[in-house]
């Protein structure tokens, strides 16, 4: 994409991933670069709306298709409102989630939705972070940490030991089908060593582009 | 689909398309169907939800792609939440507008988004009304009636004459390529006089069923 570069976090739920990526724009701040900070679903004002539509009340309301296409709406609002913007001014975007999320949770563990999901998502947006952290986890340790915070989000860890096994495979097997973008870092240690391999990793590829 | 039969409306605004579509209704109650009558977008309470989001508001805060995928969410919602169900039971589904109005509204009025409305139409709807009675108007006069209501879709009659004209071509050389599915009928005439058309040419279709 344009000028600046796109990074996403991905990873479990329980992960880590809010924090690194909350670290990560304040040293890249304090090493000069500008940054734009932003998670998903959500990141725009209208795709925060929609997240609003989805997490919010019966988790059952939609069908898998459906959310399918209100995630893909959402995404396209945040790329068109905050990401793209961003790039053109030569930003440095962090992301706490993006399609991969989508490949994962919509698409592995409500059904075996990723051929749609990925139809979809390159019919609609077609873009991919330049890097993808992925935050791999023990998912017992993932799990444990999720269900202690409370949230709208609660509908995602109520899923189980057995989902949170299945999406970290998942998210491993993304990993290596796209080696020119994801990088895996171990997330079974303090938040300050994983901080540090983040830095790492998203300074040889800023020296890099 | 299965069972039942699924009739639309389709028009531009002002041609009529509610009223006929309640006439209809009453018709076929009184000889004895059972009759399911549903409008987009909206038809069961999450697509009306993603309704609201799209109609009220600033009407350029999503831009044509977003609202096509808001539109498309909705209708797979509608289609599974009340037309299969009712199509299940038997009943004739009578909808005031359905995925022809999207090809127009969204595929030309803002653009030429077409092939991609068809595209994402054929990878997450699929279906078409067995029947769509086209009501067909001279555009100065649906106008005229659009601008004289209020509500919540001013949006659409802001476009103007122009965008009138543009749209009733459309909807013409799409009943003109889908022959099998569409009848035309004239709406420049009294709503007693369409009503008989309409009613004659939905009994035709149910008697060939």
């Amino acid at each position: 994409m344009a000028l600046g570069r796109f990074i996403s976090f991905e990873g479990i739920d329980g992960s880590g991933k809010s924090t690194q990526s909350r670290l990560l724009a304040e040293s890249l701040r304090k090493l000069g670069h500008s940054v734009c900070q932003t998670r998903e679903p959500g990141g725009s004002p209208g795709a925060e709306e929609i997240r609003r539509l989805v997490l919010e009340g019966d988790p059952d309301r939609w069908s898998a298709e459906t959310e399918i296409l209100l995630f893909t709406a959402a995404r396209r609002d945040h790329l068109e409102k905050t990401i793209r913007p961003a790039l053109a001014r030569g930003e440095v975007v962090i992301t706490d989630r993006f399609a991969d999320s989508t490949r994962m949770y919509q698409g592995i563990s409500r059904g075996d939705l990723g051929p749609l999901v990925n139809r979809l998502h390159d019919l609609m947006i077609g873009v991919e972070p330049d890097l993808t952290l992925l935050i791999d986890l023990d998912p017992a340790l993932g799990l444990n940490r999720a269900v202690a915070r409370a949230g709208a989000e609660q509908r995602f860890e109520d899923m189980g030991l057995a989902l949170q096994i299945k999406m970290r495979a998942g998210f491993l097997a993304l990993a290596a089908a796209h080696p020119e973008r994801f990088r895996v870092i171990d997330g079974n240690r303090p938040p300050e060593a994983v901080a540090a391999d983040v830095l790492g990793h998203a300074l040889a590829h800023l020296a890099l582009a």
